[in-house]
């Protein structure tokens, strides 16, 4: 999504607490041929910069279930402006297929008065070049369950009915104090509200590192959505939040279970291939002027120990497709720059 | 020192590299009772914030040495404003000795128009409440060869006549590369004398890291000044230069030999004991609102390391203070507050 600011075009609020619009367009894409909007294949573009944790999400479940075919993606460019994210990587500075520079001109051919902020991850309905969702909780969950006929041999049930129950407080949790407590110690306005949001953060890492003491995925043996979301905030953690939102208690390298963890995930395919480090420091240090306002980008950290061992397979065993099996690698088109990898810190 | 800003009121100026105003009031005070200002015990009074490193190193060398009731101490708060240090921490927000409240107004004694910056450390003369000296490059040296009929028995010899030229220029590079390496990454007012700041500060640490393979100290068996200069940024290091000053390919606790001799120094008493993290973390990001406009102070990070085992004393033996003995434990007004210190970390 675009990180969001208030009135005043800040994503920092003086004496604020930050509290994130949860409002979205909030349309599905329905297996039933009856649905406004049907899953139909080539139909439909995701729209998701490589830099967002929200879109790297829905990236990351697109290749995992084999999706590439069935939906399309567009990437806008790492940084935007106060309106939009724009296609500035694109030749032509437009998107090859909606033919559009911003991406908030797809949310106006859906409400041409639309109020709020241009988010990434969107779907846009080709045909029309309309927006039909920007609801990121959604949208994972429905490629996992509404496109199923789309999936690839072998891809993995990321979201199953019997674990359903057990799964959504853990997806709450990791949405509210993670994924959104990360911003929360990075956008708050008083000092207080910062170390109200330090506190609840560390507590549910700590949790976390806890619960992957004894199970090498979150919900077990395979990986499922949840194991999505909290790696889209992990792989950020130490290159930027870290720092830049002074998610300092610790690193992610310094917590044993969770770093070995999410390095267990960056090395499964699907994952790791997804992430453009480079993509993702220059959005958060040059996109938040009100906390960076040198906009200068950090050289480090050295980020090769990405690809250190991690021992979990030994530890644990386990299947992390489960009965199935692991995507292919990434398109061309789909392949982060290799210069943007955490193997180009390898020298 | 207070860090120096441009005509603007900012530590950054866009598009350029960070340069230090060098330029000090350079009186000495001499052992030659003929001199100015002569070596006398009780009249002259050292101005240091704890927050500040260049001040760090003569609160150092101070109880090194054993001059704490030769030259008393003032201590201004951690933050400052444009104009001045002031004595905060005091009663009424007065220095109990001089009866100021800003250090400005010594500065003023001295120069009625003085135009530069108002800077930690200085020595002032008592009975003209007139600055002597903020040459905080002589300073130290001074305390050691000037001020030596008031030093206490056992105290070392910091500066060798014999290592005098070996030891100057490694001061040197420690200068230029190091303690201000560190600003000139932090100040940089592009991204290109931002990555160039980076290369230089990392390749100084590199070839201190390998100086540290082989021997205890910086000269050898025994601790020296350049030990002292080197100890004030590394203590600042990962609670400040890392994510503050962006100096973040890798923290001092990823350097196997610069961290181990880091702890060795700061377990020595007269180095670890002058350290106030609480102090040193305001500064910075308080003070700094170019880079930190939020103002907001990191909880982390955990800082008990700092206490660990080094095994340097196993590893290479040696004697910190050579044929002389360490210093007795801080007076109770020379004390660092508990709470801000690496102890307060172990709950």
């Amino acid at each position: 999504m675009k990180d969001q600011y208030d009135t005043k075009g800040s994503y920092v609020t003086e004496g604020q607490e930050f509290k994130r619009d949860t409002n979205y367009i909030t349309d599905r894409i329905l297996a039933d041929p009856e649905a406004e909007w049907p899953v139909e294949s080539g139909r439909y573009r995701l729209i998701a910069a490589r830099a967002c944790p929200w879109a790297n999400r829905t990236m990351i479940v697109r290749r995992l279930l084999g999706l590439e075919d069935a939906i399309s993606i567009g990437m806008p460019g790492p940084t935007h402006d106060k309106r939009s994210w724009t296609f500035d990587l694109d030749e032509d500075g437009r998107d090859p297929v909606l033919g559009i520079e911003r991406l908030q001109e797809a949310y106006f051919a859906r409400f041409p008065d639309y109020p709020r902020g241009i988010t990434v991850p969107a779907i846009v309905d080709i045909p029309s070049g309309a927006v039909v969702t920007n609801d990121y909780n959604q949208i994972t969950l429905d490629l996992s369950s509404q496109w199923r006929e789309h999936h690839r041999p072998g891809a993995p049930e990321l979201y199953p009915e019997h674990l359903r129950a057990e799964m959504d407080p853990l997806i709450k949790l990791i949405f509210t104090e993670v994924n959104n407590g990360v911003y929360r110690c990075g956008f708050a306005g008083s000092q207080e509200a910062y170390e109200s949001a330090f506190t609840r953060l560390f507590d549910a890492l700590d949790t976390l590192e806890d619960r992957l003491e004894s199970r090498r995925f979150l919900m077990g043996e395979t990986i499922t959505e949840v194991d999505v979301r909290l790696f889209t905030t992990l792989v950020r953690f130490d290159a930027v939040y870290y720092s830049h939102f002074k998610c300092n208690r610790q690193r992610l390298v310094d917590f044993p279970n969770l770093w070995a963890y999410a390095r267990d995930l960056f090395q499964t395919p699907g994952f790791g291939d997804t992430v453009d480090f480079v993509q993702i420091k220059q959005h958060y240090f040059i996109v938040h002027t009100d906390i960076n306002p040198t906009q200068i980008v950090p050289v480090g950290p050295d980020l090769s120990g990405w690809l250190s061992e991690h021992g979990r397979d030994e530890r644990f065993g386990g299947s992390p497709f489960g009965e199935g099996t692991p995507p292919g690698p990434p398109s061309a088109h789909d392949s982060v720059d290799p210069a943007h990898t955490a193997e180009a810190w390898i020298s």
